[in-house]
């Protein structure tokens, strides 16, 4: 039998899965989508990712039906990324190992800390509304830079200015001066 | 600034936790821990991945404080690597990740079916336990092949055949005969 790939044989869910996420970039990638990163130079200008490499990334995650070319100017015509229906699934495999890495990789306090827009409580680790008991879809949260943020740690290019102000996760968030 | 690596940059627990467990076949070694895989051998023989990246990928896991060494045998004194009190906190990010690729990234049934021991229910996409309300351990979980698992998708190699009895996770499990 001939390898597909080098995890073709790993008949598991998980290995699928990171077929299409499993490439740190990617995830990334994903990761900006949820915060509202949508044109191809915001997520250049935010990820310090080779221009060839995210070229390839966005396309082998819209080929996988995780993201969505959607137009968002009509003169001239310019087109940013959307996260699909099945995109926006990913919201809790990257939320609880992004508090994984909180808890066991990072130092300090969070750098990122969501809360359930309805009443504001903080998610607990497993992306739950303690306060509503809820699971809380991503539409549904928001994010504001939490106590590990310290100003020497940020980034300071304009995508990354624009994230640090409050505001819901899939809305647009679009720098003041438009990324190089 | 000099760049540590490609993601020093991106102050997100994420990222760290990309740094951790980001490569794929990290992620696979994790989730075989998970299943009771202990040997260096086993762990070969299930995975088909080089010798020499296996080797690797342990001492990662081993110094990110992921895995550890266990001796599982007297004479001769062999090792074996399970998983830490931070390794094992891995299970809701990687099951929920694998829920995912169940969903958007495989065809067929579930692959394996993770039920409650306490109460045999079956786990909800988010690894809670539907009977109970409650989020379960991975000590309290028990797997067994699904509905998907269909022979001619099935690996053979005498781990996989071990691994496709019921069975707890993180409870050791060893071949038949040994594996090379």
């Amino acid at each position: 039998m001939a390898l597909g790939t080098d995890y073709a044989l790993q008949d598991c869910s998980l290995a699928r899965a990171l077929e299409v996420v499993g490439e740190r970039w990617s995830m990334l990638i994903v990761r900006d989508a949820f915060y509202g990163v949508r044109r191809f130079n915001d997520f250049l200008a935010h990820l310090d990712i080779p221009r060839a490499v995210l070229t390839a990334r966005l396309h082998s995650l819209v080929a996988a039906g995780v993201l969505r070319k959607e137009q968002y100017q009509e003169s001239p015509v310019r087109y940013g990324y959307v996260l699909t229906e099945a995109g926006q699934e990913l919201w809790l495999p990257i939320y609880v190992l992004a508090q994984w890495g909180e808890r066991h990789a990072s130092e300090g306090g969070p750098r990122t800390v969501f809360s359930h827009v309805a009443c504001g409580t903080r998610l607990d680790p497993n992306g739950n509304c303690p306060s509503c008991g809820t699971a809380v879809a991503p539409a549904d949260i928001s994010m504001r830079p939490g106590s590990g943020a310290a100003d020497d740690r940020q980034r300071h290019d304009p995508v990354s200015r624009a994230l640090a102000r409050p505001h819901r996760l899939l809305s647009h968030v679009e720098p003041e001066a438009a990324a190089v």
